[in-house]
């Protein structure tokens, strides 16, 4: 892990960009005491979505964690990945048409995903564990909710999840999802226009948690009410500290 | 409105029992000052649910409100009523073989109810409001959800309402949940033995309200986590202040 720039932001917040391989990342932290870690999932385009990232970091760390989050696999500045591509335009394709997303679609776009993006999360928690601000259990927030799963089934370092239900979801991560066993909140946009709201209820059905929040509210996919990251940051304080 | 007996509790909370004309009720306040009130709602058997509502009513004192209930027609003391003491019957019968309980059943049982109880409820709000303790905005909480439902459509003086998803809901009453403007914030017990998930669902899909959420959590029926309470709680803090 190489650290390419830092930058201290208005409220104390330390950002840090870093390169893990050619992987980028970005790292939010404050003070130097060792601090729960939340790995901030994302729908891919980390520049794109840095404003909105940035924003739900300083909140986590104003709640007392580091946060950090990495590229996905084909996305941003990384190497594109043809059959992902393809696979987005088909599934763009059948969204235009009206018709049903089928489940190939889903599959060829989301489980490549997934099998390359978990590993790389996994190393980057290796690499974040070995820095003196981090410290404790660790979560995982947000998308895309199927890296969560895969995340929450082979990852035992992370202790609870709030999973952000915006995403197409495979039936073969609807299966992984009943050997889940930590505490989940889960975030679903009820008119998300780009989800499917049946395989979100079946996939919070699915899982193998005792404890399971399904949190659904109004507002479209990218209109999260505030008080929605109110109820995540409740869940974190309850399972994190 | 006769107020019959008083109980000052050891958290300070004055617990008076009253009739309104034949139905006995329950208020709980703190202090003088006006206070917003809560009509909190129940599946009826005033002294049977006394230990849950109380519990429930002093967590809602010690957040600045005064809270109130009614004893549901045909429920404890009241006088029975034969045709949804019937309707009862066969909705047990019908849970028992395992079939799924028709529409009918479910009509016979709950919308008497519904017609009866709500202009009762409306009746304890007037006398309510005419006390020095009571004053500010009126949210309901809780069950029957039918009630609720009808409450948020005909009552202007609930501006708010946190509605329990915890008993069989009519279809006609899933039409009427299309003119509830009011904001909702819904818990629903994902594997209550006692309620049907999907007419859960569809009532939540149904209400008109711009903001409205769902908090669906593991538990069963009678099992509702406490940080759903602490959920509820912040609800009626955005909206009755």
């Amino acid at each position: 892990m190489h650290f390419t720039s830092e930058q201290l932001l208005d409220d104390g917040v330390l950002e840090r960009r870093f390169t893990l391989g050619e992987i980028p990342g970005v790292l939010w932290t404050s003070g130097s005491a060792p601090a729960p870690l939340i790995l901030m999932g994302h729908p891919g385009g980390l520049d794109r979505m840095h404003p909105r990232l940035a924003a739900r970091a300083r909140q986590t760390v104003a709640e007392g964690y580091a946060a950090a989050t990495i590229e996905l696999p084909g996305a941003g500045v990384r190497p594109r990945v043809a059959a992902a591509d393809q696979a987005r335009a088909d599934l763009r394709r059948a969204v235009e048409a009206g018709e049903r997303v089928s489940d190939d679609i889903v599959d060829r776009l989301v489980l490549p995903l997934v099998d390359q993006a978990v590993p790389e999360w996994r190393a980057t928690l290796d690499a974040l564990q070995e820095l003196p601000e981090i410290g404790g259990p660790v979560g995982f927030s947000g998308g895309v909710i199927s890296i969560g799963v895969r995340l929450a089934v082979v990852e035992p370092r992370i202790v609870a999840a709030a999973l952000f239900a915006g995403s197409y979801v495979p039936r073969a991560i609807i299966e992984e999802a009943r050997q889940v066993t930590i505490p989940l909140h889960v975030l679903l946009q009820w008119d998300d226009e780009g989800n499917d709201r049946q395989m979100a209820l079946d996939l919070f059905d699915a899982f193998g948690s005792k404890e399971k929040t399904l949190n659904a509210n109004m507002g479209g996919h990218t209109g999260v009410p505030a008080y929605a990251g109110d109820a995540a940051n409740r869940f974190f304080a309850r399972h994190l500290g």
